[in-house]
């Protein structure tokens, strides 16, 4: 007889656009399937069209040039396991609670991504001296609940940011083209920084000389620290140190004995030095053993503790990882008002029975 | 160019054993198409073998009989269109929390179900006088947290129910044999009753002169109204009268203009005869548009609402559904132990913006 196929989905958040999470709690592979891989749209997909393999860059450069995939796929090319995690990931944990997508902890994949640095590409348009961010615009495009008219998906980097060695024009995943869902032909990948940066369906790039302020980089993806005024707003950047407990999962229920807990942690600063253990809600805290996925600095780090349940009783449990500049997780995640950057501990209630 | 398959799926609770629960949110389908069907297991799968078309009806009976799946292919038959709710639906809803599978609201499916009445074998196999419960037992079997040992999944109904004309031993969902994973090839469907009832992969019928006190009878399955003793138990029977807001979802961001609130109701103790919706956290109650699924009395009842969203601002929308024996969906559930059998007002938080 044929086992019976069980295998976990994705988890569906909204349809129109597309968003869907990872089954973060049911998935260890280093690299994530694509059909686990999340989607986070804003918009309706795009149509791809023989537009699609052009990338123009222009503005404020010396030779304004339009390149096509086939030229991309000869120049020098990187290959990195990158994390990418939306800035909203973990929305639906936040008190009080803020509107969005509810995300929980699967609103991240990671990939092995190849693709021409951004700054080889520039070395050919050259720069203005006077230029100070580059505008990244994907092909996809909608309307908004908060202004009319139609958008186009569009986010910029400071100069510094976009002429990083390993800021990626990418046209591959995990070795063939990218998905289609995820950016297909070509995307920009910028590692440490929340995913919102990671522009797919790349289309333009566009060196400007201020600040650019389309309303996915000026109202969406930034931090508001107070509910009802705009006071202190910061942008979203680097992705907060982070750590999941993939199992056990919240309130399940426990036999006595020997139970392996595993998740996975990640920074946008640096790298996880250390990810420890709580199994009585924070009071005393042990190391995990974690397992750096090995020859690159973007990629999570697994983490795993024994756990000899000890006795009948309920336990909270909890994790928290630090990263080598020195960020550790806190007990609360800064609260702002789109619910971005979420890292508090992660926290599960089980008894054991 | 091809459009993009854009589909929700199941919602992963638990692998091992395989617990999921449909995208009830992203589903409008009167029937539940198999791959969107919530899956609800103690247990590992069980192996299906030529013992599994055998089902055998002994205890206080004049006759015993072994009936082969052909057999009951025979007999006349019922197709009824059935809800089927499991117990836990919502227990990740209570407050204070369960432990337990965190169902959200979408461990409900709905079906026709094709099968025998399980009265029409007890007149083969005749009944002794003083009869009282009936044993179901599957063929899905393993251990539990809290006993030592392996025990089947079984459970008992009370003479009435078994003998009620709708209670059927089926063979057929939706015009095709029963799914694997929905108890091919024989399940017990008990109209009416939280879906524990319903036993898959039914391999025996005992009719007993006392009450069955199996784990699944007389721990699980049980309202415990205190927390920590077991004072005031009940069983778990007739699927509370329930209804929910499939959309918009909870913490969602919406226009100013028209919007179409929808879900379903559904109730064990007769048939849906209202559903109401309130804008402003109960205050105010307005009657929604139901429609009935014709010709049937186990079905669910599908409501809508045109809203034209006033003015910006945060709204919370609640539905409350009322049945023809007068019970009506409580503000709060019953808290129970393990958590069953919730059936607070629907509640969705959005903001119009």
């Amino acid at each position: 007889m044929r086992l019976p196929d069980i295998k976990p989905y994705l988890v569906t958040r909204r349809l129109i656009p597309e968003n869907q999470e990872a089954p973060i709690h049911f998935i260890s592979a280093a690299i994530t399937p694509e059909q686990y891989f999340y989607r986070r749209n804003h918009f309706p997909y795009p149509v791809i069209s023989e537009q699609s393999f052009l990338l123009s860059i222009g503005g404020e450069v010396k030779r304004p040039l339009t390149f096509h995939y086939q030229d991309l796929l000869r120049m020098p090319s990187k290959e990195m396991t990158v994390v990418l995690e939306c800035s909203g990931n973990n929305r639906g944990h936040f008190r009080p609670r803020v509107y969005g997508e509810q995300w929980e902890g699967g609103a991240i994949s990671q990939g092995v991504w190849r693709g021409a640095p951004l700054r080889d590409l520039l070395k050919l348009t050259g720069l203005h001296a006077a230029s100070k961010e580059i505008v990244f615009e994907g092909h996809d495009y909608g309307k908004r609940t908060d202004l009319e008219g139609e958008f186009m998906f569009a986010r910029s980097l400071p100069l510094e940011k976009a002429l990083h060695p390993d800021t990626l024009i990418a046209y591959a995943l995990n070795g063939k083209p990218i998905p289609y869902k995820q950016g297909y032909p070509l995307r920009l990948i910028v590692p440490q920084w929340y995913a919102m940066a990671s522009v797919k369906w790349l289309r333009s790039i566009t060196v400007i000389e201020t600040h650019f302020n389309g309303p996915y980089q000026d109202i969406d993806y930034v931090y508001y620290p107070a509910k009802d005024s705009d006071a202190g707003k910061m942008p979203v950047t680097t992705i907060h140190v982070n750590s999941i407990i993939q199992q056990p999962l919240n309130w399940s229920v426990l036999t006595t004995g020997m139970h392996q807990l595993y998740g996975i942690a990640w920074t946008g600063t640096g790298f996880i030095t250390n990810v420890e253990i709580s199994i009585d809600g924070g009071e005393r805290w042990e190391q995990a053993a974690i397992q750096k996925y090995p020859g690159n600095p973007y990629s999570w780090t697994f983490w795993s503790y024994i756990w000899a349940a000890p006795k009948k009783g309920e336990y909270t449990i909890m994790s928290r990882a630090t990263d080598s500049i020195g960020f550790v997780q806190p007990p609360e995640a800064r609260w702002n008002r789109k619910g971005y950057g979420y890292n508090a501990y992660s926290t599960v209630h089980v008894k054991v029975d």
